[in-house]
């Protein structure tokens, strides 16, 4: 990841390069809301004159396809190494709810405004398009899974397709990475409850 | 739940009683985001004055509040029901889960709604707060399943706990009620995935 920090310049006002001010964007997009936030805010909040802005990127908009490219990027990036695997589809499956977990901590707040995107705009339009594309990626592994059987046949796949990625993305609602349980440990915890359940297995109780 | 329902009046404009413009302000809310809508923008949707808004309700405020204690209510009336069972914690875990994502199906614009709220404002606040005592409810539960010996011992109980729920949550951004699957079988698929996971067990193989 890169560390573009926030410096000061001359005059004592904070400069930032194309990175930082793309973070601090996705910051207020995340806590106002992206149709909620003007570039005055974003200008307000930056402490940086709105020109001055304008030096980085041409707007709003060019800010938002940065952040929503950077998760979609990522998701991507873990379903092409899945596909590069061998082996079983729930298998395979559960290395790219892995894989998904670790962008999503990674990225967080990236996935977040992604998340949170409407279509009101194009590029909310092609960020759904490609989210879109993602959900068909995992929806067919479950189906293979399921034809593999591999998963248990009284669940439909489309709704345990759901179910999964549900439960991925609703880490971006409380997962925080300081203080608490580390991505992995969070992994682990989501692959161990969603493939084999949270109820103690009676193979398990016979201690 | 209530029909209010729109009626126009004498000179043609639509009519609303407090419910049907509640539901439209809420559907403006999910839309937009609470802080991205004005009482113009409502009053535009609505095709009525803001006066005639303020005929119904305070203000945007009051909306919210009615809006998020709609869903907090049902949530809080799953949690008592859940309270007055006998059995094991288990089970009345795996119930209130059946009752939440009954609430959540049946008051779904009123839990997006309220699972958005972000604390900015008193009523915000005043959510967020009936928000964690539920979640207490729950990991309370959890841990005495816990030590019950009813969960696997292998996952953090305040993991658990927040798993469970954010996989009940989830469903608000994918669960549509026409054309899919009905409340209840999404129900039953989420509490046999998080209860005994996606995995065909291997008891289950031996057909």
């Amino acid at each position: 990841m890169s560390s573009g920090g926030v410096r000061a310049n001359r005059r004592g006002r904070p400069g930032y390069d194309r990175e930082s001010l793309l973070r601090v964007a996705v910051q207020v997009f995340n806590e106002r809301g992206y149709d909620g936030t003007s570039m005055d805010d974003l200008s307000k909040r930056l402490g940086i004159s709105k020109s001055a802005i304008y030096h980085h990127v041409a707007g709003k908009d060019e800010l938002l396809q940065l952040a929503v490219d950077r998760a979609l990027d990522g998701l991507f990036a873990a379903a092409e190494e899945t596909a590069a695997l061998r082996g079983r589809a729930i298998d395979r499956l559960e290395h790219l709810v892995r894989a998904s977990v670790a962008v999503l901590v990674e990225q967080q707040p990236f996935v977040t405004l992604l998340l949170r995107v409407r279509g009101n705009t194009a590029v909310e339009k092609r960020a759904l398009a490609r989210r879109r594309e993602f959900d068909h990626l995992v929806s067919g592994l479950v189906a293979q899974a399921e034809a593999d059987g591999d998963i248990r046949p009284d669940i439909d796949p489309a709704i345990a397709a759901r179910l999964l990625f549900g439960l991925v993305n609703s880490l971006i609602e409380w997962y925080r990475p300081r203080g608490g349980a580390s991505g992995e440990q969070v992994a682990d915890a989501l692959c161990k409850v969603a493939f084999d359940g949270l109820r103690r297995r009676a193979a398990a109780t016979g201690e």
